[in-house]
């Protein structure tokens, strides 16, 4: 039997890193075995595709390079990481996945549906059964990420607030689209409630 | 005014990258500035994905992984290297491109529509003005480059003569599909009257 396939979302600092090993606690105090995962990385090659992505000036690769190599490291990933785990009936919960890609490079300017075809090109499209977007006011989620990271933001971070709004407004697009597979989750408050809020979010595909 | 766009394709050993320099000096010899420039690679960016594109087993990527960091590796030399300098009237003469994608990742079944919608979307679809197919017997260019290499084949190389073959055979279907573009050149005999054949089949271009 498949496990199941969920993807944590959100802009900076809205709690995904922290929420994804809580949730996978829950989930493994139900009895169900879970994998924590990120993008991008998360196999040997996407951690190496990564560091390429991560590390230089904002202008190191251009919009459209960028999303190849994201399609490139997400193909590793699905590959080598993801499929096989749920293959062996793990469940997999990933700290980003395709609607990062969408919302940040889509703020960038890279048409929605050549993303979603280099998706399907890369990776068969493969899509969670259950995407959470965490959901807190934009000055909490900055304040959070620059109390954990001092001056140490990485290419993404360093965007100002009108990109930050823009990959905001994607990201609450596509929980319009998709309102099956994407639920928003109000990220406010403290730890143990949001992850309560997830686990309420996932009851229909809890055994 | 804007320069040419050439590109030396053909098997390994086949004298793609002798040939380069050699007919970058025949250019200049007659006033024409000359870029020499190869693939993967080619820019700082490109080098990087080189890098991991070059290095590791035969399977460290799949098909489809290998065909987006291809597509990204040549979206950041066509932006960062090759238009800059055909838009300062400079002749580019690039060591593999685009139609060696199409015959190595074509050779491991991924469909040339797909690599072409790649190149459209990393690259806008830039196309050589002339493509240089260098053409020797396969026992010719797997003796020259083991003459050249000793022990030291890449990934690519150390692929076997069936999918060699299946690289030759899609070189020359492009060949055949794209005449105006593509030249078939006899690289047997020595480097002189290669070259040579390479600058009388550029005749119509030169000034
Ligand atoms: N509910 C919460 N209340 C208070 N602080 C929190 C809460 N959730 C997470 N934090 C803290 O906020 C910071 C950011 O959280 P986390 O790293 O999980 O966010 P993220 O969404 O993964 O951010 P990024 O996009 O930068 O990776 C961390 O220091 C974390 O401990
Ligand atoms: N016409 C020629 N006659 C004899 N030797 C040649 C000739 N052209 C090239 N060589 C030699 O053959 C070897 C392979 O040539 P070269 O490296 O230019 O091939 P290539 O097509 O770039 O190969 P690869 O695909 O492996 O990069 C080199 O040692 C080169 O000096
Ligand atoms: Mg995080
Ligand atoms: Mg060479």
């Amino acid at each position: 039997m498949s496990g199941r396939f969920l993807s944590l979302e959100g802009g900076e600092g809205a709690g995904k890193s922290t929420q994804a090993v809580r949730l996978a606690r829950a989930l493994e105090a139900r009895g169900i075995e879970a994998l924590v995962t990120r993008e991008p990385g998360g196999s040997e090659g996407a951690e190496a595709i990564r560091a390429l992505l991560m590390q230089g000036d904002v202008s190191r690769w251009s919009s459209h390079c960028e999303a190849l190599l994201f399609a490139a490291a997400r193909a590793d990933h699905v590959e080598k990481c993801i499929r096989p785990a749920l293959a062996r009936g793990s469940w997999v919960i990933c700290d980003r996945y395709i609607d990062s890609t969408r919302a940040y490079q889509g703020a960038q300017g890279i048409d929605d549906a050549a993303i979603l075809a280099l998706h399907g090109f890369g990776s068969k499209g493969l899509l969670p059964d259950r995407t959470f977007l965490l959901d807190v006011p934009a000055e909490t989620g900055v304040g959070r990420a620059a109390a954990r990271d001092g001056a140490d933001a990485d290419r993404f971070a360093a965007r100002d607030s009108d990109f930050h709004r823009a990959v905001a407004a994607i990201f609450d697009s596509i929980a319009d689209q998709e309102p099956e597979r994407v639920r928003r989750i109000d990220a406010s408050g403290d730890m143990e409630s949001v992850t309560a809020r997830l686990i309420a979010a996932l009851d229909d595909l809890l055994p």
